[in-house]
């Protein structure tokens, strides 16, 4: 008996068996954050359509808003033309992605040769990461 | 006499000296590729405002565009929280980014445990890249 070839093996995941990812906000547009997934994170990102991606620097599943409670609810999951980078579109619950407590990562922008910050702080980290 | 720090040298390339970068269309909000950028693919995009990737299997600077004529004109360069991802903002030239001869590289998408193309080639590759 064969077994069919799952969609997860026609991702060409890297060395580290990773494949890049970006979040993308559905009713924006904007790009919210970068990440990176293993088989088992992107198969659990299927099944719950909640983000769950691989933390190079906790070298762990990292179901994201599992400590911040600002969980990325995924409407659609996409595959570039060389099969080797994921695009999410999701809904930012609590409309905060980035652990800086900013709507997004990119909040830095090239202008005259310096890296400006141009999007304001929502929340505080120290009131969004609470350790007991 | 100290150099100023540059705002490459903020960018905490990988192993490899490079960075990964999205490149979105500016007014649609699409992401129409993934690609990569070593200093001198990000120092040139910054100067002639088009983007300069570099090719990992070609192992050299690549102007996109420099075959078809797709040429990418960046409006914004950004780099998110951890310094270590570049999202342009850009107007792609001709409508069509992917070597497909699609508007964007995205154009699978998850449905039903299959990977589905939605989007329509525009121009035929053999079409595109002439090789005399």
């Amino acid at each position: 008996m064969t077994q069919s070839k799952s969609w997860l093996d026609e991702i060409n995941w890297d060395a580290n068996g990773l494949v890049p990812v970006i979040a993308q906000e559905r009713n924006t547009g904007h790009i919210l954050m970068f990440a990176w997934m293993n088989r088992e994170a992107l198969q659990l990102t299927s099944t719950s359509m909640q983000a769950v991606y691989w933390s190079r620097s906790r070298n762990r599943l990292w179901r994201k808003g599992e400590e911040s409670g600002h969980v990325q609810l995924v409407s659609e999951i996409r595959l570039d033309c060389d099969e080797d980078v994921i695009l999410l579109t999701i809904d930012q619950v609590g409309g905060i992605a980035c652990h800086t407590g900013r709507h997004s990562c990119f909040f830095k922008t090239l202008q005259n040769g310096h890296w400006l910050i141009d999007q304001a702080v929502i929340k505080n980290p120290e009131e969004i990461y609470k350790h007991e």
